[in-house]
């Protein structure tokens, strides 16, 4: 029951090969003898979550672009499947194994890195981590453009395989914003290694292919590098963490924050009143209202002058109190100062885990629909809540950027909400022309309804691209395109 | 001579089929016949530069998706040849035809337009101008993130195809940080539709396909419309004109603004003294300097307040002369204000025109060779400047993303230049890992140097995609991917 995510139970094993001695003995040839792992690989076939389960004999730790190609070229030649792994911190299993193929980490691919501080243009390995990167560019007053929750195990290869998101992308924009050039390898008879982009911000002399990669989550090739372009790091920041009585009022109050803080946006969160009772009683950070809001925003405001941020942070908070959007609040400058608001809304994912067995899901919608279904939710499963065990529905998320992570809390998991609530959950997402896959990708999870209101045209294109880079459909099969 | 850099005189037509009466009667069943244009139509064949010169015998003007897919569907059947064709503002030749293909103009695609205040993303068909786009968000306090001298004219469908540049590009990034979604035609044997993307912020539930169209130059399918975002309009802004003594204080100042100006850094635009000179002479636009100076500067500064603004371009200019790297220098405040200013930067392009006969040089190059180029061809052409008839070799352009405008100006072309000059520049360019096309593409003018430096392995991909959505190649033939 406990990998009831895993999708292999809907599917048959591919006709590919089974991993012989042989096989491992060619590996260990070409990244040497303890860069083939066969032993306690339990946590390369699982996810942090225990959502999903993989039954790998053998996880593989290259060390460069050409060890990748020997891998990949031997797996073309004998037909063995490739699930490419990076931080192994995604939620909808994409770096997880159905079956048995085989594990390319990206963990040891973490030899180039530099940096050109008059560029602002960062070129690396796709083994590092993001947080680790961050700290390298520190020095030179620079910070890479994403922040998300597992900054601190996501490595940048995964972060662009899948499009990553997270709190700042309403200032920064997504990867597509700053990347520039990225090295893959493909699953051609050769394992070609396609250099793509170029350390530029701008280059139009072939078709921009670097962006086809990025969310392509490891099924068009394994990423091995890239290059991106850097932030300058803020040097003050504003945050508040706002009561609200309506989600209308949270509507209005972005309104005005984009007009107002405009270029200092950095973070529109929010914070359904469920998600506050679970963060409080689960996490016990403290919710500094007297009783805990319908709805709480959490906003920053961050550049290149303290006073400034401050000042426009101030000025934006009055007026939101004078038009009475805002309930109660509170606001704090500086980065350690921020720590507390943030904490909460850090707080949410972590929560959600301990009451029960939780159902994420991450979707965009609309803003007039961004907190409907939650609602949608409640109403259509009134009755069976005891039924089905239901402890709580929930949601917060990226209100800036329409992304809604809704949360469904249960005793344990049960056949009717992935028979039942799934598919309808993410058809009504679909008929109110939402995603039902915002920043999370599809992976495993999402396999089965990626195809709700989708051109069939389109699909097809998909799939064709896919066999230009993967002729065989070696890497990382049966999720996502097929 | 005129037309020289047609590239038809280095080709042979493809064995597409000749327009016939029929067809024609076959397009005017489709359009309309006022909508199918056989007379007068030079201004189609020909780009405004007068550099490249097509023999189309027809200009089609369809009004939806269903008419350009009807289109392309019979010119699948019949093998006849499309380009499309924007705003044709294009400096490579890449909306002309090099023999006799239709032409199939997007003037006629403004039927939808809508904005969504609260999201900020603007959807519309591929034939509204940019400006006048602008014009209809301004009453929402938005506007487009892609500012270009050509805004009056040219199609947003154009602009992304062609993944327009610009003089905020370091401020709102490129067409990728802001397209969300966009429908095309494709040149299969149904004239499918593609819908790709969503009008949403994140959405990863299949490959971007969308931004593989950005840049695609109209090789892959032709673009009906666009969903993209849109940016608040600054309400402050502060613009400076700097007289500069070296290319290594431009250098030191563009670090400097980076980071005190930071976020609101809208446009770090560069001059040297050849073409401010030129521009004084050749458009009579006044240059507030005792003298030229060796290098301008034109630094803006932009944000949601006008006090910000003002207040952080004269900390920073203060600083910059308390480093002694500018040598004088003009600063206004407010959007009527710095016309005088903007005046001249965008007298750049006009005066070398009117001058002599000119070669535009649009390329990327890292900043340490950023200038570089321009006094080694001053020394390749030293001794034969007399005899190739060289008036003058001047640089312009957006060193705030490292993109070089490099002019060079003669009485009339020559084959010499042809045939020496450029070859030298582009490998030069490669050589010293800059891209040989930084924001106006490959069309016609680049096609035989797009390969230089150029992995077979990416290009021979770029060839597998084009052949996906264009089997039979009808889309902008000769030109860029074929």
């Amino acid at each position: 029951m406990l990998y009831k995510r895993n999708c292999h139970s809907l599917l048959n094993r591919k006709p590919f090969k089974k991993l012989t001695n042989n096989d491992v003995s060619y590996f260990k040839s070409i990244v040497g003898n303890s860069y083939v792992k066969e032993d306690d690989i339990e946590s390369y076939n699982e996810d942090w979550m225990k959502w999903y389960k993989g039954n790998s004999k053998c996880v593989l730790f290259p060390n460069s672009l050409e060890e990748i190609s020997d891998i990949v070229k031997y797996c073309y030649k004998e037909n063995i499947a490739i699930v490419p792994q990076s931080g192994n911190t995604g939620l909808v299993g994409g770096s997880i194994p159905v079956f048995d193929e085989i594990i390319l980490s990206l963990k040891r691919m973490r030899n180039n890195f530099s940096f050109d501080p008059s560029s602002g243009i960062v070129q690396c390995d796709a083994g590092f981590i993001l947080e680790e990167i961050n700290e390298k560019l520190m020095n030179h007053g620079y910070m890479m453009p994403i922040d998300l929750g597992a900054k601190g195990s996501c490595f940048i290869g995964g972060n662009v395989a899948t499009c990553a998101g997270g709190i700042q992308l309403i200032k920064y924009g997504n990867i597509h914003a700053n990347i520039l050039g990225l090295d893959a390898i493909i699953a051609d008879e050769k394992g070609s290694i396609l250099r793509m982009g170029s350390s530029l911000r701008k280059d139009n002399t072939d078709l921009h292919l670097t962006h086809l990669f990025v969310g392509s989550e490891g099924h068009l090739g394994i990423i091995g590098n890239v290059k991106m372009l850097a932030v300058p790091c803020p040097k003050g920041i504003s945050t508040s963490l706002l009561a609200m009585k309506t989600f209308d009022d949270c509507k209005k109050v972005l309104h005005l924050a984009k007009s107002q803080l405009c270029e200092n946006l950095s973070s529109f969160e929010f914070l359904d009143h469920d998600i506050l009772q679970c963060i409080k009683q689960f996490s016990n950070v403290p919710i500094p209202f007297e009783k805990i809001p319908q709805f709480a925003l959490v906003i920053e405001c961050s550049g290149s002058d303290e006073e400034i941020c401050s000042k426009k942070m101030e000025n934006f908070l009055s007026f939101c109190y004078d038009e009475n959007l805002v309930d109660d609040g509170i606001v704090t400058n500086g980065f350690n100062e921020s720590k507390g608001i943030w904490n909460i809304r850090e707080g949410a994912p972590l929560s959600v885990g301990k009451e029960g067995y939780v159902y994420k899901y991450d979707m965009s919608l609309p803003i007039e629909h961004f907190y409907m279904l939650n609602n949608e939710i409640k109403n259509l499963l009134q009755k069976d809540k005891e039924k089905l065990g239901i402890l709580r529905i929930c949601s917060y998320g990226h209100l800036g950027d329409g992304n809604i992570h809704f949360n469904l809390i249960s005793k344990q998991p049960t056949n009717d909400i992935y028979n039942i609530v799934h598919p309808y959950i993410y058809n009504w997402v679909v008929n109110h022309n939402g995603s039902i896959s915002a920043e999370h990708g599809i992976g495993q999870l999402k396999r089965n309804y990626m195809s709700i209101g989708k051109d069939t045209t389109q699909t097809a294109i998909s799939r064709s691209i896919k066999k230009l880079f993967d002729p065989k459909g070696i890497l990382n099969p049966y999720k996502f395109v097929n």
